[in-house]
This record gives C-alpha cells, structure tokens and sequence, in this order.
C-alpha cells in the first residue's frame, strides 16, 4: 500500500471552526504529527500514534512525517489555522524538494481551515473587507529590512494588512519597529486590532488607532489587523464599535 | 425578543468545508437572506424562511436583512466563501451604518469561512506560504488606476497574490490588462494558478508561466493565484507539480 500525507488546517482554536473534511483526514490518519499546543486539541484515539514536536522544528518535523507516510501509512501533519499560511504546508513541500525521491511519489492531501485573520476580522467587522495583504513580521528566515520594506509599500498601496508572528522572546522589538514604519506612512488615526487567542476561552480584542499600537500589547498568540486609511469604525450604544473597510475603498 | 443578524461564511462549495459554526448559525436562522447560488447550497428546512437575490443588489439585500432582523428575528445573510473578504460582511456594516438607529442596536455575529484563495492554495501546494496579499481585479467601486498601482506595488513588495472577481461580462478586459502590468514588473516565469469551483464537482486547475497567462482563462467562478519571484514548482513522476512560494521568500 502506498502512503499519504494529509496536512490538515484545525482553524483558529475550539472544534467549531474544524470543517467536516478536517475531521475526515484527521479520522482516517494513523499517526499525527505536530507542534505540542495544535496536537493537544485532537482528541486521542486508539490505535492512532502521535509525534509531537517543539516550535521551531518545522523542516525536521516535516522530513519525519513523510519518512513515516513513505513507509506506508497514512500520516496527518496537523497545522493551527489555515497550513497554507505561514504554517506547515510550505515546510512539508521545502521538505519534499530537499528529500529522497520516493517523497515525490507520496500523495499529499493539504486540507485548508480558517486561518487566524479571518478569525479576527469577523470578530471585529470587516476590517479585510477590501484590498488587503498578510506579512510575517518574523526575520528568522529573511532580514527585517524586507519586512520594513513591504509595510511601506503596503501602505502607499492602501492594503489593510495582517501581521502573523508579531513577536516571541527572540523578536522583541520588531513590532514596535513596524508600528513606527507605519506611523511614517500613514495617519495616527488609522485602526489597529489586536486579536489574542480568537475562537479559545482566553480571547482577547482590542482596537486602538496607529498613535497608541504598541509591541507590548502582542505575544506569541496574538495576529494584528492594521487598517487601510479607509478603515473606519461605527459606534454601537452598548455594544462593540464595528471595524470595516468600505467595498469602494480607493487609493491614499 | 431581540433580533440577530449572522452573517454566515459557507466555505468555497461543498458541505465538507462547512464549519459546526455556520452551520449552528444556519441552524438557529428562522429566515435566510443570499445571493441565489449560495443560498442553493443550504438545504431547506420547514418553517424556515428564505429570500434569494442578484449578485449586484449587496447593499439592498443587506438593508432588507438588517430590517427583518430588527423586528426580532433571527436571520442569516449566507455568504460563499468567507464572508470578510471581497463578501457580505462589509455590505451589511456599509448598510449598518448609513441605516436607521435601531440597525446598530441589533446583535451581528460574523462566522468565517474557509475563503476562495486558500482553497486553491491547498489544492496545488502553498503557492501563498509567504507574505502575499488579496486583490479585486472589480473596478465596479473603484477606479482601474487604483488597480494597477496596487498590482505595481504588490508585485515591487514580493507578495504572491490572489485575485478575486477577476472578470465578469461587464468587465472583459481588466484581467488582461492586470496580466500585462504584471509582465512588466515580474520575470514571465512566475506561477500562475486558475482555480475554477475549487472544492465543487466541477473544479478545474490550471498552472502555467505569466507569459502565457490570459484572460480568457478565467471565468466569475475562477480564483486567481499570482506567486512570488521565488514561487517555484516541485516537479513529480506522474503526480501534479506543487507550487509553493518558500517560507524564507526574500525581496524580488
């Protein structure tokens, strides 16, 4: 029998963000491999192996789980969130060009999910209702000049953006880095969403304009929505101001 | 009793990308509001009230929603894909806030979805693994300028990118035009993805250079995916190609 490598998105967090076809390929996998805190939320089943491992170890966590499907078995990678974005599909695929040939012959199955901006935008409105773009504000993998380049021509482009990877204990000051960078490129008045744990118990949102966005204010956990200058809010008496991005959202 | 407006993200087709979420908001529904195709995809239910109407009438259909609501039912908008990008969510708080007071006393609750871009994503590797960005190619809200000087500066940034609405018969040259800029801001060697009904019986794939990429290629239902300089192929014998853009993607 020949093996299969399913690299399956879980969402942003509880069980009701996991699609129907997420369930499937978990249901189908006999071992899973994965970072600690996204195996943890599968329940665990009888007769299925679990391989779990620490943060950082994408490339040699990708080579396990296809060693393993190679032998022929069916292997589940499991992601948080969508594992097309700044997650594990890349990893696997980085992994499959570098690696033996038999990998190539694998069959692999990438289940998308609900990545963790989407998550954030609906909990506040629709602060990704136009034009937007995603950016890893990590420099473990490209210098942070790359970084400060892209926000600014994000922002003379007028994308509300997503930051992934806002921070860690390695990375204290890029964020506070970004924040400036944008302050240069855009008004103070521009909104800033902090979206902590999004679809878990500990959520935690917070809305504030550029001027006061500070690095301090995000962890590990934490996915930044910064608005275009057409982003606005509509006040609720008694309820949370809507954040949104008109769909005619034009040029700065 | 107060009314609830869900604003309700089906994924990209089938049932199997429907979250538990949606599908309790679509469950807790008494009346459901859509455009006619996704409102197709929900299955009736008796007692259950249903209003189906054009693709052009967003606003209207937000308004007429938001009016059932506060009369102190519960109603759904059904949205394809994710309702946060290029959808309903950003319609119905447009409409909320050019609306009559009572609209922002009403409970809105956005369930994500699984979005058009990362369903095409997962389909052909992780062409988004990097730092990208989402675009309307519709100039129906805003000018074709704007248009161009974002691909531009998407493109001078080093984002993969997604194209949404990227053609229509009242738009028939815009995506040619869209390709052409590229051209000249990127090596005619990038990827490019069509995705057809990613995730429907009907869903076609399709890889080829930006040279050769063309507008007649797609249709309303097509998703476009634009990678990287560093996106590459992964060739396999007798598999499709995965097309990823690598996690450690640079500037161009």
């Amino acid at each position: 029998m020949s093996g299969k490598l399913y690299v399956v998105g879980l969402g942003p967090g509880e069980a009701r963000f996991l699609t129907p076809e997420a369930g499937a390929a978990l249901e189908a996998a006999e071992a899973l491999y994965g970072y600690v805190p996204y195996l943890a939320r599968v329940p665990e089943r009888a007769g299925q192996q679990r391989f779990a491992s620490d943060n950082r170890e994408e490339l040699a966590r990708a080579g396990a789980a296809l060693s393993h499907a190679a032998g022929g078995s069916r292997v589940a990678m499991v992601s948080g969130g969508d594992p097309g974005v700044f997650a594990m599909a890349a990893a696997v695929i980085e992994a499959i060009e570098a690696g033996p040939a038999e990998w190539r012959a694998l069959e692999v199955e990438i289940v998308p999910g609900i990545t963790a901006m989407l998550a954030v935008a609906a909990r506040t409105g629709a602060p990704l209702g136009h034009d937007f773009c995603a950016i890893s504000l990590s420099d473990n993998l490209k210098p942070f000049e790359v970084v400060e380049r892209r926000l600014r021509l994000a922002a003379q482009a007028g994308f509300a953006m997503a930051f992934y990877n806002p921070v860690s204990k390695a990375r204290p000051w890029q964020l506070d880095r970004a924040f400036e960078v944008l302050r240069e490129e855009l008004p103070g008045s521009v909104p800033v969403i902090f979206g902590r744990a999004v679809g878990r118990a500990d959520e935690r949102l917070r809305v504030l304009a550029l001027t006061h966005a500070r690095g301090h204010m995000a962890d590990m956990a934490t996915c930044i929505i910064v608005g275009s200058v057409e982003t606005r809010l509509v006040e609720r008496p008694g309820l949370p101001s809507l954040v949104y991005t008109p769909r005619s959202a034009g040029p700065r």
